[in-house]
């Protein structure tokens, strides 16, 4: 795969901003669980996801955790250059949720570029308005719905994404994944396992009744 | 003032861009409490306040509220044009919260021209990040704050707004803005008005201790 394969826009732009994004271009190799890009610490750039999987997520001061989005092959990151956009006031952390290969192109030269092109400045507001929905999903998600039917409704969808129904995953890390604490999703979890719809073991959660967890996850508050 | 003040990319589009625009720009006039755009029922265009006050919110199902932002004299309101933006994919109401003016962009004019101008299209982008940014906050305050706090601070910043101490704001219109329920935000209150902080009237609340909201309105969870 080629990094000009990934960008819709590659196309428009002149035979010199070509080589000035191909020349500035990072190849990177992570390891799993690696942090790319911590807070305000650093402005590391653009991402593309050549293979992998990343998780983008906000990490409060206390150190509870809430995830944001996910970055499958071919999804470009943007936040991860906010130094590039005034606007972007926050904070967030990404972090390699599979060994992962991405392109990384350096904030100051995605921008320069940027300034000059408009299909590549409306290609990145697709971007930015892309995590915007994906933030207005989970704002909608916490102000609207039970814990229990955001927990059902992730374990189903983790099940989808994994293609499997065992899922290697700690109490604490679904708890990081929906910003809640530990021993909420305990409880939960066990009331899930005593009524026969999943079977929990050390660092894992299996599905055995995937219809009621789906219906339970599709429920709305009151 | 003129349309033209208010976007900082005018002087950039050519003659053609910019009579398009004015040909195709539309000056409205609202009343408090008027509905301007409403989910996807409608897609009324880019808003450009010349004066009044605007609130963008989000509106569930079951007729909860929270506030997502507010528009000011000379700010753009980009999220009722969501047509414009494939990658928008969610309802928001915008309401007047005073009578209010302002000039309405089709969103295919102001489409069309973006896509034509680098400048035009950097600047949405901009925008957008804007508005990431609001919710990004409001996701913030309500997964690391307690609703004490964030009725406290809720308070101190609408006195500010209005430059004094009495708000005419019922629990209800409250609850609406935090996206909390009316019942919850009476009992605090009235835990608020034990304490001396603040004196409750039909209709309105008045600050007496504006020292002491603004401490618990800075308090974080734990």
């Amino acid at each position: 795969m080629e990094l000009s394969q990934c960008l819709p826009f590659w196309g428009s732009l002149s035979k010199e901003q070509q080589c000035l994004l191909e020349q500035s271009t990072v190849l990177n190799h992570v390891s799993k669980g690696q942090i790319i890009h911590n807070g305000t610490e650093d402005c590391v750039g653009i991402l593309v996801l050549q293979t992998g999987q990343l998780r983008g997520y906000s990490l409060s001061s206390e150190g509870r955790e809430v995830t944001l989005y996910r970055l499958f092959e071919r999804d470009v990151c943007v936040l991860s250059a906010y130094c590039m956009l005034n606007s972007l006031q926050f904070d967030i952390t990404v972090a390699a949720e599979k060994d992962s290969v991405f392109w990384r192109i350096p904030p100051n030269i995605y921008k320069s570029v940027m300034e000059q092109s408009a299909p590549m400045a409306n290609y990145t507001t697709e971007l930015i308005a892309s995590r915007l929905s994906d933030v207005m999903w989970l704002l909608d998600q916490i102000l609207y719905k039970h814990l229990d039917s955001r927990i059902a409704g992730f374990l189903v969808s983790e099940a989808r994404l994994n293609g499997e129904n065992t899922l290697n995953l700690t109490h604490e890390e679904i708890a990081h994944h929906l910003g809640s604490a530990r021993e909420v999703v305990t409880r939960m979890l066990k009331y899930f396992a005593n009524e026969g719809m999943v079977e929990l073991g050390r660092g894992k959660v299996v599905l055995k009744d995937v219809d009621e967890l789906e219906r339970i996850g599709n429920e709305s508050l009151r």
